[in-house]
């Protein structure tokens, strides 16, 4: 498939590189021109002007915020371009507000636009092993189905309304703020009676919290391992997304309120350039242990 | 073995039914004595008074609260009465403070004591299913093996000091408190862009938090399935117990904090008779959604 693709950062240039490798027709763009550059050796044409993505049957949008898309692909003009016979593929995360933006400028500009933020980081996105959530119209995510197939080891269709899928990817993200803090919590009470952190951890992923966000998150506060691969800053940012989208749409979320509080307390005593993880640390920095 | 039972109740039945099945000698004893008497005719010994318990080899507690523990087994004395050569098993869910005042109470009469709460509602209390939590001196503990295996599936062993196991346990059911908020406030949030519950909980059950705590307590409030297996007010004591143990140790709980206060206000909204998953449907309320 002819397939234009914007946004060779840690995520986009594993998922280019996958398309790539499963015979797909790869036009690559990116603002700093050194990444996309070096997929010309791997047989993907680099486009100098975002414009020149546009011929393809699908183009892929891998951008880090509402920012850059706003950048690339809304304040450009570019969006307004899109022909009627090509789709839109927008695996960014991004606002439910700009999800919604996105969706009424191609339905004004007739052309088809589709929102399918991804879960999993770089090294699933290398073995075609995320989780791909997608919403809009039918006909668009057939013509795209192939492409999930490489990129993805599920695919999940929420609705017909492309900001649904951007609501999802937010909701459950938040859902991964709360383990960090709840976690760091129950790790600072139990360790205070002399209970091992690795001990409480195996007992709570050896029964009712048996989940990859309780054992990842739960190891890397057990091990203090916060080199960054999700930061904690980026942490912040989603917890922010979700107060919006949830004063946008007259939603009381009291623990997204209280997270937003803690990451901000974290970054003010220095883990801010830690991963997401480290958030465990400040809170048993706050009950005195270290 | 020769083992005395105290506490009937809906898990101590069921339990203390396992092993009289598995041809261990038990006597039993309840307050209320119609629990007791029903377990003559399965080849029990029923006490008259609670010190004929301690006739054995192994004194299971199974009390419903602090309150219970210390009308049946402290401020009556009994504890005091217990010989050295007999194990008190107190497998009941209590505070902190209540575990420290068993271990110096059993410490000063030189008697042996372990504290061995348990994760696990009756049904898998009825088939020897539980998640048992252990912390005690060695000795003892090789002593109640034979008993662990009989009622559950799994033993984890935290420490040599009992209290660590109510702390175990207390921080375990803080966690189940944050999981059914979060739960209900990112159903909210998703609900009023249009998600259908049902999907967005397959979708988070079927990546990262792909553990039982999320599909029960995500079913349930998906189901809107509010009959008490565990009660919220209930949830709202084991908060408490986390909020106790936090002042007593001296940890900061925010997160602990606020279950508190969305609990009030859920009983206060008439959620106090329904069960432990009802507090998403009090927050479902709280944004507007019925």
């Amino acid at each position: 498939m002819k397939v234009g693709f914007m946004g060779l950062g840690q995520m986009g240039r594993e998922m280019a590189g996958r398309l790539l490798d499963a015979g797909h027709e790869l036009t690559v763009y990116n603002r700093s021109r050194a990444a996309a550059d070096s997929f010309r050796s791997r047989g993907a044409g680099v486009a100098q002007q975002p414009i020149e993505v546009l011929d393809a049957e699908v183009v892929i949008t891998m951008l880090a915020d509402d920012a850059a898309v706003d950048a690339v692909w809304v304040a450009s003009g570019l969006a307004g371009t899109m022909p009627s016979s090509g789709v839109h593929l927008n695996m960014s995360s991004i606002s439910l507000k700009m999800g919604k933006q996105l969706t009424i400028l191609h339905q004004a500009g007739g052309s088809q636009y589709l929102a399918a933020p991804v879960f999993g980081r770089p090294y699933a996105a290398a073995q075609g092993q995320l989780d791909i959530v997608v919403a809009g119209p039918d006909a668009a995510i057939a013509r795209c189905k192939p492409l999930f197939g490489v990129l993805g080891k599920q695919c999940f269709i929420v609705g017909a309304d492309p900001p649904q899928a951007n609501i999802v990817k937010i909701a459950r993200n938040f859902l991964l703020g709360t383990i960090i803090e709840s976690l760091g919590e129950a790790f600072a009470l139990t360790r205070k009676s002399g209970v091992d952190a690795a001990t409480f951890l195996n007992i709570i992923t050896s029964t009712a919290m048996s989940a990859p966000a309780y054992k990842n998150y739960g190891r890397m506060i057990v091990e203090k391992a916060y080199e960054p691969t999700f930061g904690l800053k980026l942490g912040l940012k989603d917890v922010e997304l979700a107060l919006e989208a949830a004063g946008d749409t007259h939603v009381p979320m009291p623990m997204a309120g209280l997270l937003r509080e803690q990451h901000i307390a974290a970054i003010a005593c220095g883990y801010g350039d830690k991963d997401w993880a480290a958030l465990g640390e400040y809170i048993a920095e706050s009950a005195g242990l270290y």
